[in-house]
C-alpha cells in the first residue's frame, strides 16, 4: 500500500479539501499511473454533494484520468512503465454477463465498479477516483493514450468524449443525417465535434443566444435558439438524431417535435423530474426516445483512437486543485468553456 | 351520387342509429366496393364518442372494410368487378412528401385522410367510414384480398393487424427475440399471433391472470401476471422488444424494466395521461421507447399476403350491425374475443 495524497469531500455539505489516501501495490494485472491530469464532471459534483443520494464520505471524485504508467504487475503485457494511459469511469465489472463480454462493462449485470464512490468486488474497500496523485487499477480497465494530443485536452474525452461518442455510432450518425445537439457544456461540446467529424449536418439547439458564436466556433453548421418559438417552429420535423445532454429538467416535447419520421432522441442528461411524454407524440412520426451511458471499454478505446487520428480534443480550462470549489461554483453556472481540468502536478 | 345505407352517431351522447349517406360515383381512379364485413376498432368508439375531440358529426366511423368491387373507374388496372378488396385506416394523403413517396402514407407530411371523420382533398366533404354498405376510395388506398382466409377474420388486419405488424417488422423483430406483449385485446391478440409467426419467443404480460389461458391458444409461449411483483421481479432484464398495445393510462417504468439492454418498447396505444419516465431508466441499459401508428399502403398489403400466406386472421365475433351499441359496451368492459365485425348483410 502506498499512501497517496488526494482531494476529498468528507461530508454533502464540506468542501472538496486535501487528504491522503492509501493505494494498493499493483496486482498482477494492475497498472499503477501517476495521474497528470483528471477533468471534473458535473458527476463529481454531484457526488460530492449527495445529490444522488448513496455517497460514502470521504469520497475522492474524478473519472476523467490520463497519466504516465509507473509500475505494472508481473502479467500485465498492454502497458509499461512510462506509457501513456487513462482510467474513466469504470475500473471493474464482473466480466462474465453478456454485456461484458460484448465489451458493455458499463451495463454488467452484476453491477459495474464505478471509479469513485464504489465497492470494490473484492471486499477491499470504497474506490477512490482521479483528484488524486496516483491510481492503481486492473490492465482491462486501464486505456492506452496517445502521445499526438494535449493531455489536458484528452483527460475530458474518458467521460464527457465517450458519453457521446457511443450514442453518436451506436445510432449510426453520420453523413446526410441532421443532427441536433441539446446544451452546450462539456458533453454537448464534445457531441458537437464527433457529430460534425462524422460528416453529419450539426445544430446546436440552446435557450442562450450567446452560444451560437461558440458552437459555430466548435463546428456547428447551425444553431436554434430555443426560447424563439418562430425557430422551434420552423426546425419542426427537421432532425433525424437528437443527442440530449442537459441535465436539467425540461420539456422533452419540444424537442421531440423536432424530430423528422423515425427519429430519435436520446438522453445521456438524467434531469431530476421524469420526462413527460403523451404516447402519441411518439406514435405519430415514428419516433423514439433512448438513453445511453458512457460506453464500454473496447469503445472508449476505440473512440481515443478516432480522436487521437482526427485530432479531437476537449476544450478545457486548466485549474488548481486547490481551486476545485470555486470551478464547482463556476460549472454550476455554466461558466467553464468547457471542461475544467485538474492539472495534478498542483497537488 | 349514389344514397348508401349506414349507421353513423349524431352526436357524442347518442347512439349509433341507421343514416343515409351519399357515396360518389367512382372517378377514373376510384373503386367502388360493396362492403361485406367491417371491424370494430376502439378507435370508432373514442371518434363516436368525442373522446379525442374534433369528431364531425354525423360521424360513420369503421376502418376495417372488407368487400367485394362492383364498379372500378376508367384507369383502374389493379381491381375489376368481382375482385375481393380491402380499405383500412386512410383513403389518401399528399402523395408529394418524403413519407408518401416511401410508401408511408400514414406519416404524411400533409396529413393524411382518415376513413373517417377527415376532409376530402378535394373539399368535396367528409369521410365516412365502413359501417355502410358501400365505399368508393382512390385505388392507391385499396388494399387487394386474398379468398384464401374467412373475410370476417381479415377485416381486423386492416387496423388491428397492421398496427402490430408494422412495428414487429420496422424493429425486425424474429427468430432468437424475446418479445412482450402487453395487453391482450383486438391489438394484442394481432401482435401475439404475428410475433410468434415471426419466430419469436412471445410472453403475454397482462393483469388478468385468467388470460394466461387465452393467450396460450393464441401461441403465447409464456404469461406474465404483472399484479404479481414476483413475476414482474422475475422478468426483469427479459425482454428484446415490447409492444405495448394498452391505451388506457399505466406506468410503462415497470415494463422498462423488464427490457434488456439495448431493449425498445413502443407504444401502439395512446393513453390519455403522458408516460413518466425518468431518464435514468432509459440510459441505465441504452433502452428506448417509441411509438407507431398503423402502417403505410404497401406494408398494408404486405401484411395482408402474409396473412394469407401463414393463415393468420383475427379471432372475431360477428355481429349485427344494430347490435353495435351493445358491442360497444361490451369492447369497454374488453368483453370480446378479441374484434367484433359487423355482418354488413345486416345492415
Amino acid at each position: 500500500m502506498s499512501a497517496t495524497k488526494a482531494y476529498a469531500a468528507k461530508s454533502a455539505t464540506t468542501p472538496i479539501e486535501p487528504f491522503s489516501i492509501n493505494r494498493r501495490d499493483p496486482k498482477p494485472h494492475d497498472v499503477e499511473i501517476e495521474i497528470l491530469y483528471c477533468g471534473v464532471c458535473h458527476s463529481d459534483l454531484h457526488t460530492a454533494r449527495n445529490e444522488w443520494g448513496g455517497t460514502i464520505y470521504p469520497v475522492v471524485p474524478g473519472h476523467e484520468i490520463v497519466g504516465r504508467v509507473t509500475r505494472v504487475g508481473d502479467h500485465v503485457k498492454k502497458f509499461k512503465a512510462g506509457d501513456l494511459a487513462g482510467v474513466g469511469c469504470l475500473v471493474d465489472s464482473c466480466r462474465e454477463c453478456e454485456n461484458c463480454k460484448e465489451g458493455l462493462e458499463q451495463y454488467c449485470e452484476n453491477g459495474m465498479v464505478g471509479t469513485y464512490n464504489a465497492q470494490e468486488k473484492d471486499g477491499s474497500g470504497i474506490t477512490y477516483g482521479g483528484y488524486s496523485k496516483q491510481i492503481v487499477a486492473h490492465e482491462d480497465f486501464v486505456l492506452s493514450i496517445s502521445d499526438k494530443l494535449p493531455l489536458q485536452g484528452v483527460a475530458p474525452l474518458l467521460c464527457a468524449g465517450i458519453t457521446t461518442y457511443s450514442p453518436l455510432r451506436y445510432w449510426e450518425v453520420g453523413k446526410g443525417d441532421k443532427v441536433g445537439i441539446l446544451g452546450l457544456g462539456g458533453l454537448g461540446h464534445m457531441g458537437v465535434k464527433l457529430a460534425v467529424s462524422f460528416g453529419a449536418e450539426v445544430t446546436m439547439l440552446s435557450h442562450t443566444a450567446s452560444k451560437e458564436a461558440d458552437a459555430k466556433k466548435l463546428g456547428a453548421h447551425k444553431f436554434i435558439l430555443t426560447s424563439d418559438e418562430a425557430q422551434v417552429k420552423a426546425a419542426e420535423n427537421y432532425f433525424d438524431f437528437i443527442l440530449d445532454t442537459v441535465s436539467a429538467s425540461h420539456d422533452y416535447n419540444m424537442y421531440l417535435g423536432m424530430l423528422k419520421t423515425n427519429g430519435i432522441m436520446t438522453c445521456v442528461g438524467a434531469p431530476p423530474t421524469p420526462a413527460q411524454i403523451p404516447a402519441f407524440n411518439l406514435i405519430m412520426k415514428r419516433k423514439s426516445i433512448g438513453g445511453s451511458l458512457i460506453g464500454g471499454i473496447p469503445e472508449t478505446q476505440e473512440m481515443l483512437d478516432y480522436c487521437a487520428e482526427h485530432n479531437i480534443v476537449s476544450d478545457v480550462e486548466v485549474i488548481n486543485i486547490k481551486d476545485i470549489n470555486e470551478a464547482y461554483e463556476r460549472m454550476l453556472k455554466g461558466d467553464v468553456r468547457y471542461r475544467f481540468v485538474i492539472d495534478m502536478a498542483t497537488l
